[in-house]
């Protein structure tokens, strides 16, 4: 069975993990979001893509759900002296990777070639790609018309500003990479992982070309969402922003027109019925992914719920 | 007394931090060797530059002469895991440095603005500025007709190679930046430190229009020979391999043409007639800088001599 999952960072890293313990290397292919990739210190740094690298080559640090295990911050403390803010927290082993994918880049490699050369070199053997080698900037555009970099909403701001709109600044002109539209079209199950649907998974759905081949395949979605809130991150707070409820059944609906099941927590059992109404399948269990063992659980249990919607389709 | 020290690396970097304890902030400037500066990991790196840099800040480590004291290596550990040799050891504080030169060459600053920018950030208040803005790359030719790049040479392999010939690439094209040349233009007395006269002064004095300059100038040398060795790095074996003599004598000689004076160490008491018979006048002292108090004591004497030179042209 040939899966694609669909990633951004923390809570798509970890499932994609746990997917990595069950999948042979050539059957799982993870293609990240790319729209919170920005420059800093002169420096291409990819949020999404190394924390799934990370989190794959068994190097992350556990505690901040980014950056590698144990990491020490010598770099920083010392650029603070040419005036820089260091709201951004980059570990010294983190620099490498920085600078090795910049001068990667700077020779002319694609950000999908970059991406397999440092995840092989940090020892990850299943295949992890960009949505796009094309730069994407997401935006969000706070209550105050403010418009900002999604770092600056996102680390600095600390998610505080209230978002009205998110853009995708180069949407448009950007596609898949041909390796990674091979894979997704190859894929018999194409997994969205627990990541922020706003932020992390819809840039990776508004890549042309992308939607459309989802309405062929079987896809699943995992519930960035636990008693309507998130482990991490703004997923919550934006729906209440965009007047939703932040439950997992307004995620079903989020996802209504490419997804056939969705995965929710133990604690949303009574959203059950009202998700089957929008005629999407609910799998009811534990979702929260505390250690490597309940990645690889819920991972199971994703490839098997998917696996029977699979089967349900071609019978 | 309006002073310019043209300095290399290691040995320049000592009496210019002497003469920088001694002189006022607009009374000093350091024109330094970029020819052995190089891209590497895609960051642009001017050791000599650096090496100057850090001494006036009082940031240099004194056991290796160059870096930064009590550096760690951080992101050169992680950087071996995408199979890039360590040949050249930089610190995490280090990297720092060459993050900010990076993005500021690229965002369209001279390096002149770039070495004003990192020096003043890091504390340093005397000018110091790079021998020219555009690159130049010394090149060594071997007995064995290698062209080896500078740093290759000289840390990767050691300064082991024979020297046949040396090449400043670019040298023709380049120009001293005009706040240098105005330095230059309107100093009393020119000092060329105890750097390396081949690989390190030679490109200061090649760039086109400083030897012009320099010939209506009192300039004074400070050899850095001491006993027919250096203290450190390989001018006295390139002398040999040149067919020298190491010793101070030839290194009056190498000058000959725009110094009238030349310090020279205790120990090398005998050649001072000989220097004398090149029409160059000698002192004799002791010019070994084993801390930043023999520094200021050397450049003390430096400065006085080079006044006295002055005033025996002036009258």
């Amino acid at each position: 069975m040939k899966i694609t999952a669909l990633a951004g960072g923390v809570g798509g890293a970890k499932l994609a993990n746990g997917l990595s313990k069950l999948l042979a290397v050539e059957d799982l292919c993870v293609i990240v979001n790319t729209g919170d990739d920005f420059e800093y210190l002169g420096l291409y740094i990819c949020p999404d893509l190394d924390t799934v690298t990370y989190n794959l080559a068994g190097l992350n640090d556990p505690a901040s759900g980014w950056g590698l295990k144990g990491d020490t911050h010598n770099v920083l403390e010392a650029i603070e002296k040419f005036g820089h803010t260091k709201w951004f927290r980059l570990g010294d082993q983190d620099f490498a990777t920085h600078i090795e994918r910049t001068r990667l880049l700077k020779s002319g490699y694609t950000l999908s070639q970059v991406t397999q050369k440092i995840s092989s070199n940090l020892g990850v053997k299943h295949t992890i790609l960009p949505m796009s080698d094309q730069p994407v900037q997401t935006k969000i555009i706070t209550d105050k018309h403010e418009i900002l970099p999604f770092q600056e909403y996102f680390v600095r701001y600390q998610t505080k500003p209230v978002v009205r709109e998110i853009l995708f600044n180069g949407i448009d002109k950007c596609s898949l990479p041909d390796i990674a539209a091979a894979k997704l079209e190859s894929s018999d199950i194409i997994i969205i992982c627990p990541s922020n649907p706003y932020v992390s998974i819809d840039p990776i759905l508004a890549v042309p070309g992308v939607s459309s081949i989802l309405l062929t395949k079987t896809v699943i979605a995992v519930s960035p969402l636990i008693g309507g809130k998130t482990i991490k991150g703004p997923a919550a707070k934006i729906m209440g922003e965009f007047g939703m409820v932040p439950n997992s059944l307004n995620i079903a609906k989020h996802y209504q027109s490419i997804v056939s099941g969705i995965v929710i927590d133990n604690r949303d059992l009574l959203e059950q019925e009202a998700i089957s109404h929008c005629g999407i399948i609910p799998l009811v269990t534990d979702i929260y992914m505390h250690d490597v063992e309940s990645q690889v659980n819920l991972a199971r249990q994703v490839l098997d719920f998917g696996s029977s919607l699979l089967k349900g389709k071609q019978q």
